[in-house]
């Protein structure tokens, strides 16, 4: 059994290998005419040189917290958090930087038709995916193994808890500096481009529309990225910190064996859903036909078959690993697999009640269109009342997800507790290794999620390089699909983020105790005037985490307005669209940048500040600020997320005949309904899950100087 | 000391014959010409009309609710919720009868000038203030001298509880019934009127003007009136409850003499508190001036009194009740006015801080009027973010508070704690002492709160009866006073609410523990998966219950803007304005009086409801929900409250001439603000604070049926 961190290690690497193979496969295609070259390299060199001063500008963070790091809990943590911040970097470097090469070479593949296309802009993505997956999943076997099994060092799971830490760390950043420079260009580009000066979407006039296009990859690939490297690394951190940080309570039942079984399964997990991501991503294929329904089961047939093998992976891992051992009492490894299972129906069925709420297919959205007729006001309305009850819908998921995986882990392992038997840890470690499971083909599914952008920004190439409207045409089918497809990634995505922080709180519950050696238990009851203060604040950050980002996409955005503003006023014939004059947009590029990063500061430190203030002055109240903070900021990130989609999609309805169509009244009321809900969507709400996260682990990796 | 609930009862029918008294003295003015009157009885019919169906419908609930509370309770349980219910509705029906006598008599007054019709607005409102407290603390008293100290019945504390669970029922149906009611009638108003037909606000040929201001009646009036007889009574029988249930825990500390005291102390605080509020209100006099900072002077000077005089009399109080009462250890009796007076100050910067964020004095509203230069999706985006922003501050307040004032009990009464000694029952008693007096002076405090809309309907009567515009000046500088005034009532109503249901929350705690004979005791720790799960549902129901009431409105608008289109459609010469042709303004009542009530049933059923399914079903989930929901609908209640209030005055700040005044662009912007702002400020905010307390009191009320 211990051969599996190994085993593991070495399908991270090869996981690496295809991303590398893709890569040279992407590079081969062809970019296009010199039109096209230009605007790629121009799209690059923006998203590059963001990416570089978000680093620059993170690393001084990074910094500061691994000498405190360093300082308070072991030298040895503060070494892995910067492993787990430098590989998510890397990851996410590698993986913008093929898909700012992908982008225009999609767009010439285009010009075959989508079958040809498609393949391009999911290697392009796939880049991204096992960048990623591998990158995240080698560097912690790396540090478990190096740690763990060969140097058995002191405070080792402190050590390799660090490690996602570090990756919480460049999510954050990354998801907030990313988010508030997409909508920033976003919003800036709209609100002169099409509203005032009248010309359409990605035209060459524009000078905010490559800032736009760069904010695609910056937001949506390299954001996401990071997002999901910190949400896998997670998963697969939070069930063996559940372990190992409860190990003083449950060495009497588990006994060595036991012990080593707990923290070999996750791990074990994540190996066959990275073999199962392999196998998965060779299954997406072009073919000939060009027909949608084709296509979208060419991407789907790569990610439901590599669930289908975790399936089959985790059920006989269950029994290799717990079958044969005799610790536990009852033996039934068949509950783990039940929890994993439900784990993925759960997060299947939040992305498709996301879907339900946000896709134009459906009633919620058809009603918002309904209510553009009425003006922007009951536009607005609807579209935060249908947020709203999809919180509800989510939750009683959550709720049903929780108690699935709870009562698997209850079966397999019953007499799995703490001494005094209140504290059922086999149902509490069926929750973290259902957080796993939806994660385990991290690979594939990211793949699928970052072709979306690379689709995207193909069109906007094609647009800006004046090329048949055919191009368009396809390119634009292949980024619907990519839209429908991602909405299961999301649920996977959401849902893991509440259970894995769920079992990270249960973790750093029992760190202060293990900590303490025993002396301190944190008294959690919500009767207790401390925990329920700590729950009041933690209600009121997710509130006062949205104000700040939201806020900031709107400073951002005022820059670039005026920016662009400038350039029309100031460049003439720019805007009459005269030959051979073109926009500065290199300008609007560093100013999306600078003030991206500016706002990034705040929200981005209280994630980190606050829970380390609270916890020093009173853990009891910590442990209230992180539950408060954990059940408000999901319902307020499914809540922005839900509204953000439907009105996007409202908007899209409309643009494609209802109520009147593009240019009604109907559609303006429905461009303030999407402006309104892009910081929701693409700022706010994904950062909100990260944010969460990140206050959770720190609390666990300083719980030892807490006490 | 056992004279304190005689006397108590003797003030409130001394706040009863004032509340008489006001009322003969408003019956006297002088009405006004043919026309006024005429509209006055229409604004007085359709506002009756609408109470008494609005109760026909709450007593089928109430008597189920009655018949369940006999059954599964104790028969007087089901007595005293049925009294609580009927003497809110009393004290409702009489506010609001003699408000709608008070309108056209404060216009009429109003040609004198403000000095004149400043005090016939007052003592209007001043009926309603008087009614609720005298009611609902003549009520109360009598419940607790008849079955606490004359018969000693068994279950006498549930049987004083369920008298606030009666209070609460109504309101919560009246604030969310109401709260409908005045936003459909206004949006539908507003939509058709001003933005369609093209004529002002108040017009008397918008057909839905008069529902309009029946609107204003029962949302503002009848719904707050409602509110604050549940408030009221809530933070009474707060303490009381709290010391009742956790007796079994305390008496060997306290003994009988300081159990009594600890029973009697709140009571005499409301006691205080009405005699303050019966000065009080007789400061209130008009004068010969009409300068604004004197009339502001004017209904300061009447609330400030009061509140001094209760401040000087908690503290004679703590000291006769507690010092010489030699049962707790240290006697610092003073430590119990450091609660009080500690509540009153958090309450009052509550109140301010409200104002702070939606003030046009100050940034934040400043704020949105810049960003509607961008349109309306900017500000629709800046006051999201306002409103996020202000929970921050808001929930700072709450904890400082909470701090203080368990602090200060905590000194009175340091023994007094449960058996293990792990539950410091003397901070928690501070915390449901601090919310008795805010709420102390609710006779003043309502009367100048009711006083707001009777001057705004004076307005409106002043314009649809054509009278000189000076009138209108008049009436509109009383209405933007009692804005300002409101501020202050309104956070001690917010700030009690979270204090009261913290306290009622431990009392449901210890109900559980003494109804089970100590067999159960709730198992509230945050880590507990049951627990958990209890917050996530409660985190999610506010949200719900959020996006119920927000459709609520927009489908009953919805039927009042077809009436009033089909009504310019159909009447000849009404839209032109052609003299002699009236709208059929009863059928715009009829509709959204129908309307609101129809809607006002699912969200009502959903608070008393869902907590007594969860606690049939696990009891320590029904903890965490009850959690949940407090932190989580707090956050929302103030995020929606002030947004709204934003909203509002930037559109009044841009009528008042900045950014282009009205009719330009940024007016058009600021307009859709406000509308979104409509239900979040009037419907859905303020019927969260109560959905909070209804869920609480329900849960503590069955709290013996669950176990």
């Amino acid at each position: 059994m211990d051969v599996i961190p190994y085993l593991a290690a070495v399908s991270a690497l090869a996981g690496l290998a295809l991303a590398f193979f893709y890569y040279k496969a992407v590079e081969k295609e062809s970019p296009g005419n010199e039109r096209m070259v230009f605007l790629m390299e121009e799209i690059q060199k923006g998203a590059k040189a963001f990416l570089k001063k978000e680093y620059q500008w993170v690393s001084v963070f990074a910094v500061v917290m691994a000498i405190l790091l360093a300082v308070v809990i072991a030298p040895l943590a503060a070494l892995t958090y910067l492993l787990g911040a430098i590989l998510s970097s890397v990851a996410g470097y590698a993986g913008m930087t093929v898909a700012t090469m992908a982008n225009a070479r999609t767009t010439e593949a285009a010009k075959d038709g989508p079958g040809k296309a498609l393949p391009v802009a999911f290697r392009g993505g796939a880049v991204m995916g096992f960048s990623v997956a591998g990158l995240a999943l080698g560097g912690l076997m790396v540090t478990y193994i190096l740690f763990v099994t060969i140097l058995e060092v002191d405070d080792a799971f402190e050590v390799v808890t660090a490690y996602g830490l570090g990756a919480s760390t460049i999510a954050l950043f990354s998801r907030v500096g990313g988010g508030i420079y997409t909508k920033a260009a976003d919003v800036g580009a709209d609100l002169v481009g099409k509203v005032e000066a009248g010309i359409p979407e990605d035209d060459p006039r524009n000078p905010a529309t490559i800032a736009d296009n760069v904010g695609d990859n910056v937001g949506d690939v390299a954001g996401m990225g990071a997002d999901l490297f910190e949400s896998y690394a997670g998963s697969i951190i939070a069930p063996i910190s559940l372990i190992a940080f409860a190990s003083a309570l449950t060495a009497d039942q588990a006994g060595d064996v036991g012990f080593i079984s707990l923290l070999m399964f996750p791990i074990f997990v994540a190996f066959i859903g990275m073999i199962a991501s392999i196998i998965g991503s060779f299954l997406v294929k072009g073919g000939e036909s060009t027909d949608s329904k084709a296509l979208s089961k060419a991407l789907h047939l790569g990610t439901n078959s590599a669930m289908g093998i975790t399936v089959v992976g985790v059920v006989a891992g269950a029994y290799w690993i717990f079958g044969d051992t005799d610790v536990f009492a009852a033996g039934k490894a068949w509950g783990l697999a039940v929890s994993v299972i439900g784990g993925l129906i759960v997060g299947w069925a939040l992305g498709k009640t996301a879907e339900y709420y946000t896709s134009d297919h459906y009633q919620p959205v058809k009603n918002i269109g309904k209510q553009t007729e009425t003006g922007p006001a009951t536009t607005v309305l609807k579209g935060i009342s249908i947020g709203m009850q999809s919180v509800a819908a989510s939750v009683a998921l959550i709720i049903i997800g929780v108690g699935i995986a709870y009562w698997g882990g209850l079966q397999a392992l019953p007499d799995l507790a703490n001494e005094a038997g209140t504290i059922e840890i086999g149902g509490l470690y069926g929750i973290a290794v259902a957080a796993i499971g939806m994660l385990a083909t991290t690979g594939v599914v990211v793949s699928v999620d970052a072709y979306g952008p690379i689709a995207d920004n193909a069109g906007g190439i094609a647009e800006m390089a004046e090329l048949d409207p055919s191009v368009r045409e396809v390119t634009d089918a292949l980024d619907s699909l990519g839209n429908t497809t991602a909405a299961v990634a999301k649920g996977f995505a959401v849902g893991s983020a509440a259970l894995t922080a769920l079992a990270l709180f249960k973790s750093f519950e029992f760190a202060i105790t293990t900590a303490s050696g025993g002396d301190k238990v944190l008294d959690l009851d919500i009767g207790n005037v401390d925990v329920f203060i700590g729950l009041f604040i933690g209600a009121a950050l997710p509130f006062l985490f949205a104000a700040l980002t939201i806020d900031a996409v709107g400073r951002a955005a005022a820059e670039m307005i005026e920016e662009v503003r400038r350039q029309f006023r100031e460049i003439p014939g720019l805007r009459e669209g005269k030959p051979g004059v073109i926009p500065d947009s290199a300008r609007c590029v560093a100013i999306s940048t600078e003030a991206s990063l500016k706002e990034m500061i705040i929200p981005g430190a209280l994630a980190v500040v606050v829970p380390l203030v609270v916890g020093f002055i009173d853990v009891d109240s910590l442990g209230g600020l992180l539950a408060g903070s954990l059940v408000t900021g999901f319902a307020l990130a499914i809540f922005m997320a839900n509204a953000g989609g439907a009105w996007d999609n409202a908007k899209k309805y409309i643009e494609a005949g209802a109520h009147g169509g593009k240019g009604s009244d109907s559609h303006k009321a429905a461009v303030v309904g999407d402006t309104v809900g892009d910081p929701f969507k693409d700022t706010s709400g994904p950062a909100m899950n990260i944010l969460l996260k990140v206050m959770t682990i720190v609390s666990l990796v300083f719980a030892s100087a807490f006490v």
